[in-house]
């Protein structure tokens, strides 16, 4: 049996989020969607969608969805006086899909719930294509019943959605944790390819044998090859928001008194690289970060 | 055509030496082995190979493997009185299979060279269990003629070969590098599991979720599991080995002046690990140490 | 000509707080002071001080010292209800000893303005002792005119006052820097010590030959003596405030892209330290975590 | 009473082995010197010390320093054809005062010791000024009865000797660790001046109230100074020096198992200094590096 079409917002059309929406909409769902700049609203409009005016309007269903920039972004989104929080219905849903920190997650949660409504975690793992082609990866964490209702959008846009529990900051932290392991990840072929590079050994043979036998996960071919081949631009994700996303590692692991000196070495190199001018590069700068302190051509 | 079978010499028989050179016997080869403890040549012995008295008789054949656990024992085993040097005949080969310093690896190469012998090295990436099933992967490198001839002998105990040029240090550097990329990624595993835990979240479903997604590669989940199993023995790989592995990275980027702070880092924690007196651990046990800065119970 | 005594307030009677404002009565001034436990003002009401029954009224007089545990505390004492806004009269000072971020000294520098008052950053740099004897170090920023008033009065109270300029920030960030180097000398002895015992040597002796010769800085002599006889407690700053101190500095070198990986390091030894539970234990315990780090009796 | 002069030699005539043996001339004794490169020898020889045409011949007195370069260095003075070995008569002793490994230090004890001579370590600290005012710090161990007998010569050349004991590697240890806390108070520096500066701080008012206050150690204004002026050459210690002294600091705490994070940042930012072509450059060159690193005019 399918699952009958929902009402529902969408907050948020940058890439990952008009992809997302589109996704929505193609499943059959009636979606509302806002964007501060409304000109990315129109290519969805053409798809069916609805142009909301205010955060407020796209909440009025009951149901909506958050893709933002960052915790500020968020606040204003929901709290503003034109914001979600004006616009929700009781029992309303807010579901929250940007990467942002744990204090803001549980700050929200505490807010909406004070209303009545419940907030639910729904970070996604993927690139602009990943969820174009509706194949993220989404942690969810929320209150059980809410969580159960918002699945089928969830399994409308992305390939897996796992359940972490009722606590949304659960969710959260495992989106945070898991860009954590990706920057080390990225990190560590910046320094090994450094490493290869000085010695003379054919930096794109080693990175083939490498991802041809124990580091065969996409990541490492699709990492190191930008960094085999200096290939830093166009960003994918760009370091001024590479570094956000370690800043709210380090964040979540203070506040629990967890060390975290992967995270430390990493946003090191990221400021090092954005006092070159290096912001509008790909995370994967990292391996011009390793190859410039190796004294090879970057 | 099958390739015709040789007379071949294999100098180490650790678990990784016995079960490549059980595999070279069954492919067909005649072998001479030698090994410090006779007792461990004694079940080769079963399988054909004769046993020799001493590393020269062991190359008499022209052709000798070496699979030794350090850089003095296999300094030791090419040049002492009754060393490979004093046994191989004009125009030998010795190929090492030992993860060694590019350091020795000079030396030796320079030392072969200079009485008219091959020094190619050939080191294994794949744990005991993948020797045994001839599936490890090989980089390879030394003079190119000696290399086509033992090519066969490299396709009989791993799966895939790849050749890194003329000069040996090349492979090394390239085995090297490689168990440093792992080393990483076994320590951003324990760190973001230590800080997944810390928040309460059940750290198998994190470590299913990332395995199921991005961090595909089978490491993560040997290397996960143990961590959040904290099953650290019986060690595949100790930690007195593993630090080893870390210094020849840390050594081999000294010499050419490349920054390799993740290698600093983990030989830290391997001294930490050692200041414990957890020599016995596998080197998973970078996830007990991560749990203990984090005052998690490790 | 002695300076002409004035009429002040003081809020914030920790063993800082009320050593200073002690001096402060001592040199003549007549003081109201405050503090949130009224039991700690009763010493300096013998000393002739009145008690104040909130902020608001120490502010009265026009001229009120802050001397409060972080961020909050101050930002409380400052703009809760009956806090020093509410009771400075026109033209008033504000005078901030308390070590807090940057952010929150310009948040309430820009607050103060927009009331007509003036804010002056007036961190001091010295252990109780040193306040009792008015022996401390200051460095004082802001407006020209208010610190000029203000300067008999920090005489009063220190050996050294030093002015660097009109934005009270830059106080703040001397003082923030000032702490994070201390720290580094500590970690500096930390590591050296561990590995002067580890090699069997004297400990002792080391440090006095040291302090004898290059480090004759007093520090080197109070905080390696300490880490020479473990002897860590009582506190003479407890780690808790001292690893608040190491985020300021890594707060402060962040939001200007500054890598500070030494803070980085010395705030991962504090986190380690307080999940081993030794919240009660002086800073010098850096000394413990290098220790133990190094397998030696802590 | 004064000390009776002595017959020595001393091998080794670089600025801190001229200005040494210098003074030991002044004091009355009789002196052989040998550098190997002769040029360097002349102004002794002026101030009355007599030519040798090998370190052997600098040894026949029976008492020899040596102040070279390098492990290597050292080992071939002593062990080479014409070396101190074969020149010292029965019962000799050799006074090491150059900076070198712990490894080197144990291997020539046992070398000498076998022979029936004695080592004894005697590293100095201070700079070549230091040196010419017999201001130098010397910490000294080595058998108790070599080393009364040479006490006035080090009196000669030092404001400070200070015994170990009789292991000479534990003065080595003490000179390399004496050596590591520098490099780490120099890191210190450069990395608060990073902050300060970025915040529009003037580092020159900066490091004044520091000196003037906690960091009142001379080193802190000497290398301060370099950092704020950017001074960095002509170098009183260039970087491969010292680049040379943190990898003993590294090796020194490996072999006892004793992490030493800071010695593997500060190595790691030599090397970054050593990949920008810095070599001439002094080691206050750190300064450098952290400005870099924080975009600041470097």
């Amino acid at each position: 049996m399918k699952d009958a079409p929902m009402d529902i917002g969408f907050i948020g059309l940058g890439n990952m989020g008009s992809a997302i929406a589109g996704n929505l909409l193609k499943a059959g769902n009636s979606v509302i969607v806002y964007n501060r700049t409304r000109a990315r609203a129109e290519p969805l409009a053409q798809l069916g969608a609805t142009i909301a005016n205010c955060p407020a309007d796209a909440a009025r269903s009951g149901i909506v969805f958050t893709m933002v920039a960052s915790d500020e972004a968020l606040r204003d989104t929901v709290v503003s006086p034109r914001g979600v929080l004006s616009g929700l219905p009781p029992n309303g849903i807010l579901i929250n899909m940007s990467t942002v920190s744990l204090a803001v997650t549980r700050d929200l949660v505490t807010i909406l719930r004070s209303k009545g409504h419940d907030f639910i975690a729904a970070p996604v793992f993927g690139r602009p294509d990943a969820a174009k082609a509706a194949k993220l990866f989404i942690p969810v964490a929320g209150p059980a019943k809410a969580v159960e209702r918002v699945l089928p959008l969830l399994d409308a846009v992305g390939q897996k959605t796992v359940r972490f529990g009722e606590d949304p900051v659960h969710a959260a932290a495992v989106k945070i944790s898991g860009n954590f392991m990706l920057q080390t990840a990225i990190e560590g072929l910046a320094e090994a390819l450094a490493l290869i590079r000085k010695h003379g050994v054919d930096p794109a043979q080693y990175l083939d044998f490498m991802t041809g036998s124990l580091f065969s996960a996409p990541l490492y071919k699709i990492y190191g090859e930008a960094i085999v081949e200096r290939r830093y631009e166009p960003a994918g994700f760009a370091l001024p928001l590479a570094v956000k996303d370690t800043r709210l590692a380090i964040a979540a692991a203070d506040e629990v008194g967890v060390p975290l000196p992967l995270a430390d070495l990493i946003r090191d190199r990221f400021l090092i690289a954005l006092s070159r001018g290096w912001d509008h590069l790909d995370m994967a700068a990292l391996g011009k970060v390793a190859a410039e302190n190796a004294g090879l051509e970057s």
